[in-house]
């Protein structure tokens, strides 16, 4: 089959990485995969959530928000400032965003700082949860190097890539990196983060149309696999230099 | 491995479900698992949400509600009309109700209506959102039942059974329905959403402290078939001679 | 007069009192009153409200919140956190419950500690706020026991009983303890709060349709004050070997 | 006993009504009872709230909002505004003040339309809701006298007086009308509205510091008939001559 | 031109200021402005904002809230707190009257205090902001005096007069001081706040109808002047005998 | 004197306007002051507000939301949405947005639709509210070219250009557009909205440090026109072609 764009049923759009997107922000990124845009940013707090502390969970945290642009979609959105209260698509987004960072983080060498992570979508051609997570590691790479830099940290905390894509199945056929249009119509949603070994950080899928069997879900993981793996050959290409001066 | 209860590590908690627990609602379910208690009711609204209409998706729709009583927990927790909105994580959890009813319901039979599923937990040890999955089901087939008796909806809109279960990883090992303490100190946290065929209706996987590999989510996805399978079988019991009635 | 469900004038409908209902609570109580039922828990929270503190008011606080499930009523209530505020009516009782307990404690004696009692309403068939009141005092009975036993209080701060009914005028007749029936088509409402001498503590009438004597206030007194010497005779039994214990 | 200000146990503060206070508002009073001062407004909107009129109840409406400016109060207090809700003594107070103008209204007559009751208390030396009410009447006799005129009901809806004050019980005695040094150290807190005929429409009565009995409700309740009687007294006066123009 | 209500272009209405009149306050006015008519009451809390404090910007600060009676215009306005929210008209109104008692104040004298500035609109026909800096000075005089009489602040912090006028344009004339009804069709809207010096706090105009050029506004701001001049005599005559005490 | 980057007094920061940069909005542009960067999106939607309908006011509207994005200025700002209300300062630019387009755009001929004008703030290093109007114009501009072309729109409504700037005093020195660093220690601050014939739409002055003269205000707004006719230069170069098709 050939898809809507002209792609092959595993091949990704183009994605771009532009670092230090944000001059303000401690790291940030601007990632692109195909149309669908999003402004990453990652802030310092010198602080823990109060839970946290109390619960003497860890000796940092990071925590992620997620917001579209009122016209980042065909129609315009209503700001969630103007409702009052956050939506729950942003809720469950940023949940996982949260998630997966923290994932490939030692909290306890973050020193009581908490770590925001601040992803803004711009331009929303589907798949932005995965593009956030993607590009929020780009953002908190840069930070956390500012941070070492500074010496406001001692030991390196990252202890691996992550990086996300979704795969759907589209009239039975598997395919990689959802646009809107196909995303619109797909019968199987499923959302991927994984680390650098391929390894599964976060998985989410849902039957949008009708269920799906286990063994389609192993099909849809190997192709997950595969798309997360050249994504992670794109951030160590953009972090490159970094990369090797953090040694 | 015995278990903190005693329990096997593929047994899941003694489940049972009461039929009928709210007398007003068009359809409800007590469903315990353990010591965990939910509350589940099915209401109409004869009229379907704006965006449904607008966009012309379905001819009715699910929507549903999950909220935790303040003492459901170990320590209080603030009301979420207290702080105005509603916790990031009832958000995700009511999110995966709605989209587990509407995935074994042909909504366009639902004739402009919507049903609403309200879960409220009483008493949470762990595994709330498979529960309430679980027990929304009988509220929800009840509910049914109703109008079609009183010939609000003239063919019948329910597809399968849906259930649902929580598989974990304690100590490298992969256990069944955690209770609260498990789910605490778990490595992987998996939600599993299925129909009786044992296809996926929604997965949810968490690495809490470590990545894990496509092997490890197979294996987990074995054993919540396996819990899955039981639930169901439980939910037929219940629903017994309305199943008879119905046909 | 025959009622709507056969009870006489001055009859109470049934009332079961289930102790100890939600297992993490300091306290707690289920109460059933006809087909009414209402969850009653109370917690404890080490510190006081700031105003309690700032003006020097008392050495401990007990406060109280009231809800409803959606669909505890004939038709589903929105809920508070999904409206972003609490309704005026859940204000007014929770207000009267708080003002309740605290009338037969001497906060003095509570150590700078807040009791939260949360009361929600399972089914409201009419007399939720009595209902709430009656139950209440079994949890917080229960709570400042824990308290006594973990020798975090060292005085015993309970001063007396407290329950509540409500009584009604239908068609120019007194009714005690109004169904919901019943209180729909109500020209005078009351809720009277006493305790075991039958001293008010609060008291509340509404002309719902039109103005009372106070000659008939007087009557309608007489009967809380019978109803109220019956409650307070079930709490009795339900406290019964806990009462023997704490001398 | 001589009370703070001078005033013999059974004699009400000074109280002033100036009518037509608010230019814009179809009724109008500014109601002064010593030192106390709330500004009543009546607005007129076409229409009735969703409830009633799905439930059939009436053919009007009457709605009250009751509100303190931040200095009303002897140190400041934070906009309901500003914090995002009305508070629960708000709330709890107007809506006696809404149930009380319901009470002497025939809403039937009032074709389909809301009057807004508006009472915003300018200084609170104690007695607020009860000089909101007895200022409230004011505001709603001119506001239905306007729609008379303007033909916009045709049968006069107004079926008497209504009018409250406070009554309490500072060191074991009955005081007629606290201000607001007594009413922080009243032991009892009786508010009461009645009708030109002394029947109750209303009544409040919390045991601030210990519980009474029911002989001394009935003392309180003569008083407070005793006070009305004068309100409605002072009432009479200030409508004069538009009492004798409706006839 | 004559105007709607007899005035020259260069008249303002009569202007009164009631001292004192809110007695809890530490200051109060009342001004009346024509028909117009706003409640100014400045408050004393013991602290400074937080971003003052975290950012050292001053000892002290002054801080503006500005609200409208529901019935102070034409049709009843719904309140904010009942919206949950403060209207964008109100938000940017506050922050004038605040920044223009900030412009004459010297903040390091006032010893880690903040004066709150509250605003109450009664009556609104047009002017209410420029009313509000004009009472506001004097709730602010009298407060300080206060402030100064209780050696709270030790060194007088006042260094001017402020007050406010609008200016308008309506039909190509330009008119002093406009009323609600000479608004409603201004092409122009001016409104500033200036020193006894008639030097410029604040400025702001829109063009409702149509551009204007650089000349008319100056001589816009000439009539502006002059009402000013006129508005700080009536200030002075007001204060008259404070402003002695004071040296 | 030499400004912090180098600049002449009266000279402006480099101006870069992209147009259709967001591609679901009828019409966009990113516009940058410098490091000051902005999206501007304007959107279509099919009716007017509620009051103008009802005050037959206008055939149509503009209005304009703004919002700084977490990491658009030095430290993190917490997002309105979490916030749950518009902030004082994101209230007050969006009204003057909003104005600002209204005010060239003929409203009678927008056939009964709202053009939504969303600013965006990416970057914040001062000046953002001017840049925004200016960058507006040309999302406003792509989208009525776009009602046009489509015929929602039969006759040519935009009047004129409209673009804005920044004047301040700095160290009594006269200064445009000045960047935050500069503004944060600017004595005066003006903003002016122009026409391409340099009258005035809006002007706002506030004196931050001590009160200006009439005599400089008039200097400070000559230097606005000349930054404002160089503004509308790079607006016309930017819509170039556009222009000409348009006739």
């Amino acid at each position: 089959m050939v898809r809507i764009d002209g792609r092959k049923p595993n091949q990704m759009r183009e994605v771009r990485i532009t670092r230090n997107y944000i001059p303000y922000a401690e790291g940030s990124a601007m990632i692109e995969v195909g149309k669908t845009r999003v402004i990453c940013a990652a802030s310092v707090e010198p602080k823990v959530p109060l839970f946290i502390k109390e619960q003497g969970l860890a000796g940092g945290w990071i925590s992620a928000e997620y917001s579209l642009l009122p016209r980042a979609t065909h129609t315009r959105i209503i700001r969630d400032s103007v409702k009052g209260r956050i939506s729950g698509r942003s809720h469950e987004i940023q949940r996982i965003i949260g998630r997966s960072m923290r994932a490939v983080v030692d909290l306890n060498l973050l020193n009581n700082m908490t770590i925001w992570i601040d992803c803004d979508v711009i331009v929303a051609d589907g798949g932005t949860r995965a593009a956030s997570i993607t590009g929020s590691y780009i953002a908190l790479f840069e930070c956390v190097n500012k941070l070492m830099n500074e010496r406001k940290i001692t030991e390196y905390p990252i202890r691996d890539y992550v990086a996300a894509t979704s795969v759907g199945q589209v009239k039975e056929e598997v395919l990689l990196d959802l646009c809107f249009e196909e995303d619109k119509c797909a019968e199987v949603d499923l959302n991927v983060v994984m680390t650098s070994s391929l390894d599964i950080i976060e998985i989410q899928g849902t039957a949008e149309g009708k269920p799906f069997s286990i063994g389609r879900l192993s099909q849809m993981l190997d192709l997950a696999a595969e798309g997360i793996s050249h994504l992670i050959g794109i951030q160590r290409a953009a972090l490159g230099e970094s990369l090797i001066k953090k040694k």
